[in-house]
C-alpha cells in the first residue's frame, strides 16, 4: 500500500512537471501574448498603434512597396527551415524586391495566420529571424498583424527608399550596348533544394550546408540596389523564380534581345558535385533555379562593386529573347503558382 | 435509329455549352492570368515590377503602413459576403487604421493565397471591390503578390502619407478634461453579423439591409482622419474589436479615465428591432461588437466636422479605466484571435 502510494506520487510529480515544461500553443496563451512574443524579438517603438507611422524620408526620395506571401508546404517546410530561417528568408526575397528598384530598405510589417495550436516557440523563433535579418539592413519590424488560421501563412511588406532625381531601376529599362551585370553565385538555392527534396535535411551530407543554407536562409548583401543606382545600373531584377525566366521578363519589358554569357555563369564546384549526386545537369539548378535573390541589372558602364559581367544587351527586338551564348537556353521554365 | 443520333447530337451540343460557359478556375488560367485579373479591375502604371515606386509624398509628410490578414471562414464568409463586398470591407478596416494616426490613404498592396480550383472570377471580383473602394479614397492598388494556398487568406498593406509637423493622432495621446468624439453609427455591424448568424443571408429580411451591409461592406466616409487631426484631435482609433474594448486600449495606453455617454452612443432603431429579433440586448452590439471602423478621437477643441460627442476624458489614471456614464460597462468583450 505505501509502495503504491509512492508510486502514485511519482506518476503526480512527472506529470506536473510535464504540464509546467510543455512548451505553450499560441491558442493557451492568447492574441496579446503572440504579439509581445513577436515584439519582444523584434522591438520597435513605431509597433502597437493603428499604423506605423514612419520617419520622414531623405529630402527628395519616394517610398517604395513590396509584398510576398509564403505559404506552409509550398514555400517553405518546417522540415527542411527553423522557423528563425523562415523568417530570415522571408525578409531577404521581399527586400531583393526593394533592393532590386534601387531603393533602399527600411522597415517591413508581418502578417501571419498560424493555426491555434501552433507552439509560441515558432512565432518568436520566426520573430528572431526576421529580426536578425533587419538588423543587416539597419531596418525595423514595424508592425503587423496576427490571426488565427488553418494553416501558415506569412505575409511580409517592405518598405523602402528611393532618393535623388534618378529613376527608379525598372524592368523596362535595359537598352542595347549595356552589360548585364549581376552579384552572388547563381543556382546554389536550386541546388540546395534538389538535396533536401532527395534526402531531407538531416540526410543531406555536411559538405553541402552553404548549399542548403542558399536555400532555407539565403542571404544576399544589403545595398547592392542602392550601389547599383548610384553606378548608372538603369535596369534590375532579383533572381527569384529562375534566371532565365526572370531575364526574359526585363528582356520583354525593355524589348531587346539579352545575351549571357555561360563562362560567366558557369555552376561552382559544389553546385557541380551535388549535381553529380543527384544526376542532375547543373546547368538546371543555374538557368531555371530561382530564390536565390541575387541582383541581375544593366548597365552602360562598368561593372558597380559587388557586381561582375555576365552578358549584354544585344539588340532591340519588340518580341523579348533571352539566349546564352546566343543560343536558346537549355532550361527555361520558372517557378509559378497553379 | 434516327431518334438514338438526335438525342446524341443534343447531349453532345449540351456538353459543349457547359464546358464553354464553365468559368474557369485559377489554376486552368495559371499565376499571369490571375494577374492580370486583378490589374485589368484595378489598373495602375505602378504595379508590374519588382516593387511599387510611390509618389513623391508632400512635403514634411512622412509614410503611415498598416497591414490586415483575412481568412476565409474567420473574418469573412463566401456564403455571407460577395467577392466584391470582401474587397471593399478589407480596404475600409486597413484604411480606418491608416486614418487613425491622421494620415491620409494613398496605396495598397494585395497578397492573396488561394486555392487553385477558385474560379477566376472571385478574384477578378475581389479586386473590383478594392478598386471600387480605393476610388472613394483616390488611391491605387500599386502592387502584391498571388500564391497558391489550401485556403483563401488576403492580406491588404495600405500606405498613407501624414503631412505637415502635427505628431500623429496616437493611442496615448488622450489627456484629462478632453472630450471623446466619434463619427457614424456604433453597433450596426454587430447587428448585421447576428442576424446572418441566425438566418444567413438570404434569409435576413430586407429592412436590415443596412445592417448586413454594415457588416459585409463596411464604408465610412473617406479623409474623417485627416480632418480630425487638422482639427486638433489630438489621439484616435477606429470601432474595430469592439467600443470598450478599443476605447480601453485607448485608455490604459493614455494612462486616463474615459466616461462615456450612453445617450450619445443608444443603438439606432434598427438596430433595437433586430435586437428584439434575435432576443439580444442590443447593447452588446453597441460596446462589444466593433466592425463598424468608425473614427473615435479625443480633443480639448469642438468635435470637428462629421463627429459627435460620445464622452470625456475624466482624469488621469495610470491603471486605465473605461465607463458609460461612470458605471462599469455592461459588455467589455471584444474580437481576439485564437
Amino acid at each position: 500500500m505505501r509502495d503504491g502510494r509512492t508510486h502514485l506520487k511519482k506518476v503526480i510529480k512527472l506529470v506536473v512537471r510535464i504540464v509546467k515544461t510543455k512548451k505553450p500553443t499560441c491558442a493557451e496563451v492568447g492574441e496579446q501574448a503572440v504579439i509581445e512574443a513577436i515584439i519582444k524579438q523584434a522591438p520597435c517603438t513605431r509597433n502597437g498603434d493603428d499604423a506605423a507611422v514612419l520617419d520622414y524620408l531623405a529630402p527628395n526620395s519616394r517610398p517604395v512597396i513590396s509584398t510576398d506571401m509564403l505559404v506552409e508546404g509550398r514555400h517553405f517546410r518546417r522540415d527542411w527551415s527553423s522557423p528563425a530561417e523562415i523568417g530570415r528568408k522571408a525578409i531577404t526575397q521581399n527586400f531583393a524586391d526593394v533592393e532590386a528598384m534601387g531603393a533602399r530598405p527600411v522597415a517591413v510589417l508581418l502578417a501571419l495566420s498560424i493555426p491555434s495550436y501552433t507552439r509560441l516557440d515558432f512565432v518568436s523563433e520566426l520573430a528572431r529571424g526576421i529580426a536578425e535579418r533587419m538588423d543587416d539592413y539597419g531596418g525595423e519590424l514595424v508592425g503587423g498583424d496576427v490571426t488565427d488560421g488553418d494553416s501558415i501563412v506569412i505575409s511580409i511588406t517592405g518598405i523602402g527608399q528611393l532618393g535623388g532625381s534618378l529613376p527608379a531601376l525598372r524592368l523596362d529599362h535595359a537598352r542595347p550596348g549595356q552589360a548585364v551585370v549581376a552579384t552572388g553565385d547563381i543556382g546554389e538555392s536550386a541546388a540546395g533544394y534538389a538535396l533536401l527534396n532527395r534526402f531531407g535535411r538531416s540526410g543531406v551530407p555536411a559538405k553541402f550546408d552553404s548549399l542548403i543554407q542558399a536555400h532555407c536562409a539565403a542571404t544576399v548583401p544589403p545595398g547592392r540596389g542602392f550601389v547599383a543606382r548610384s553606378a548608372g545600373v538603369t535596369a534590375m531584377t532579383d533572381n527569384s523564380d529562375g534566371l532565365i525566366h526572370d531575364v526574359h521578363t526585363m528582356a520583354k519589358k525593355s524589348g531587346v534581345t539579352i545575351n549571357l554569357h555561360s563562362t560567366a555563369i558557369t555552376p561552382n564546384p559544389l553546385i557541380i558535385e551535388a549535381a553529380e549526386l543527384l544526376d542532375i545537369d547543373p546547368w538546371q539548378f543555374v538557368l531555371a533555379g530561382g530564390e536565390d535573390h541575387t541582383l541581375i541589372g544593366t548597365t552602360f558602364g562598368p561593372a558597380p562593386t559587388g557586381f561582375r559581367e555576365i552578358g549584354t544587351v544585344v539588340r532591340h527586338n519588340s518580341m523579348g529573347e533571352t539566349t546564352v551564348d546566343n543560343k536558346t537556353p537549355l532550361y527555361t521554365s520558372g517557378w509559378g503558382s497553379f
